[in-house]
């Protein structure tokens, strides 16, 4: 194993009817007033918002609501939540939604305590050290958001889709699953949600120079408890045990455990997605399951014996080819898209699309390996 | 999966040399004085003091030294230590040893700022809420001690080996993992270890009514990795990888991860071996090799079910009786004792040893589990 640092502070709080409790969590941290975020008024129809604020009032926290936080989440809405943020003077960002609702929720928490502008974290400008207290309750098992410190936000004009650069002060001091709460989630939504679990845990395992045997068991531990699940679930939405084992492996997918002591590990697949889902306002994991056998046909002669492997352990197949395929098969079986056309991005539009994810590469500094030819191959591949 | 909390504050710095930075560490959470807690002069004769000692004063941290814990921790080095705490005014405790020498700095870090005697927190009396911050080196990969907050002291006089209860404050703030640093175990303290790792994941595996596939599969990852890594560091012991993986397979048995989701995990093992490592001073490990496969064979009718999985998965053997044969054999192979006289524990003692455990089953409430009957029965088994 490979020299790491491994530090997660996030407190979790698991289990049905735990977001009653949400006033007593943040009572505990000495927090008197909120800025509760939300997306879409379904968390007010099905008396979510109600049970926040009964516990929230019970416990004498005051707090001012946003709004209308959209997937995707958009820069516009964080400078919204800032301003109300820094006039209402609140401690702390309560995130009551998915993962958009969460990131825009960091976003606010860091921007609100910061005097420049917070695209600032997001452009390699400077890097976010001091915030507001985040907690949520997580209603969308996807992004892992909720035990790490990782945010992604578009700006609205310009359509970049970049990520948060932040210390630990983006971790959320507490967070709530309910798995009950995720059930609503659309058969879509539960496919996409799968296709970007696997997303962090691909990016990562087969991208590795160095990947501990220990490491790769764990990591295909997440990958089949995720692939056991989301077929329960598609059969059955009421399966509670499924849906809190999906969530849980939602959540160590991206909480850092799975990149102690492994070398060199990449993010392609989420690189060349955010540029998809910012330009098409597609789903994430949408986006995800078109660029994953796509780019997975591209680097698997970088470590085809990862990829025997991959084939092996997860799908008992032989050789790289067949567990890109099995793979691929698996997402159609969910309804996840697997091709540029099943996700209606036109195919015409992919010199476009490579010339503005080179852009981005250069931002990152990565423009030696995301190289037009690499982007091309991975996008053609994906007809 | 059941409800859970789940947090762990401890932050890991994994890997070669890391120790080297340990002041730098400290400092960053604006400690200047510690205690430095250690076992034999081993940790001298090697140089490691030196470096810690080098380290500590770069960074304008003064130190005092408590050297002399040996192993199944004493409670009077423990009140030597608090002594020392306490008139030197240090801020923190450093430990550099194994888990004895943390178990104790744990014990003193809480004690230090306790004006009532520490093994209250061992009794049940009072709950350790304050401590002094803890930080370790650890030498030797077993107890998971560097990320959890548990603790183990035996009392000189009455030879009683009790568990601190405390809250988060008993979590080391950062633990240094060097694989390298645990390389000079000796094969039979390795072959120990082993089965300390086996019984911490053993003990909730084959207990817990419910157990979510996902743990199960992590579990079974865990257990995998460190008969791989034992198998592999017998024959040499210097190689890093294997031992890079026994050590974080370790850390991660004993870090709560583990309990997250399972529901009515026991401590069977756990329970009744620390009265005989107490009464005999033989190793923790060695107790548990001896325990383990005794105590399988009554618990095995109330969760068949769980033993074949266990017979099945880690030695794709059949049935429960076929599993426990394969973890006993394999205990020997690696050198761990299996039998009492094995352990040069007397046979003629069980009668005593019963008594005894009765004594701290009324200690921890659970006499009307841990009965006479049962006690018998694991010991007469361990013939």
């Amino acid at each position: 194993m490979k020299a790491f640092t491994y530090y997660n502070p996030t407190r979790i709080e698991f289990g049905v009817g735990k977001e009653k409790n949400i006033g007593k969590y943040i009572s505990e941290y000495g927090v008197s007033k909120v800025l509760v975020v939300y997306g879409s008024d379904r968390v007010k129809k099905s008396g979510l918002f109600d049970n926040v604020a009964k516990s929230l009032t019970e416990k004498g926290i005051n707090y001012v609501e946003l709004g209308g936080v959209q997937s995707n989440p958009l820069l516009s809405k964080v400078y919204e939540g800032i301003e109300l943020a820094k006039a209402k003077g609140v401690e702390a960002v309560l995130a009551v939604g998915g993962g958009s609702v969460l990131d825009s929720s960091k976003s606010i928490a860091t921007g609100a305590v910061y005097d420049g502008d917070v695209w600032d974290f997001f452009t390699n400008k400077a890097v976010a050290n001091k915030a507001l207290k985040i907690f949520d309750i997580i209603t969308l098992a996807a992004t892992g958001s909720e035990m790490n410190n990782f945010a992604v936000v578009t700006k609205d004009e310009t359509k970049e889709k970049f990520s948060l650069t932040a210390t630990s002060v983006a971790f959320p001091t507490v967070s709530v699953i309910n798995p009950e709460l995720q059930s609503t989630v659309t058969k879509e939504y539960l496919a996409y949600s799968a296709s970007d679990i696997f997303a962090h845990s691909l990016d990562m395992y087969l991208t590795a120079t160095y990947l501990p045997e220990y490491m790769a068991g764990y990591v295909e531990n997440i990958l089949k408890t995720v692939m056991r699940a989301t077929e329960i679930l598609l059969k059955d939405a009421s399966n509670y045990e499924a849906r809190a084992e999906f969530a849980w492996a939602a959540t160590q997918a991206l909480n850092f455990t799975t990149f102690c002591g492994v070398e060199n590990n990449r993010y392609d697949t989420h690189f060349l997605e955010h540029t998809l889902s910012a330009e098409y306002n597609i789903a994430h994991g949408a986006g995800l399951s078109i660029i994953m056998p796509a780019w997975m046909k591209w680097q698997k002669n970088l470590l085809p014996e990862r990829f025997e492997r991959f084939a092996t352990k997860m799908f008992d197949a032989k050789g790289a080819d067949a567990g890109i395929e099995a793979l691929k098969q698996w997402y159609s079986k969910i309804g996840a898209p697997v091709t540029l056309s099943e996700g209606n991005i036109p195919e015409k539009d992919i010199p476009m699309l490579v010339e503005k994810l080179l852009v981005v590469a250069k931002l990152w500094g990565a423009e030696t390996f995301y190289t037009q030819k690499m982007i091309t191959n991975v996008l053609e591949n994906a007809r």
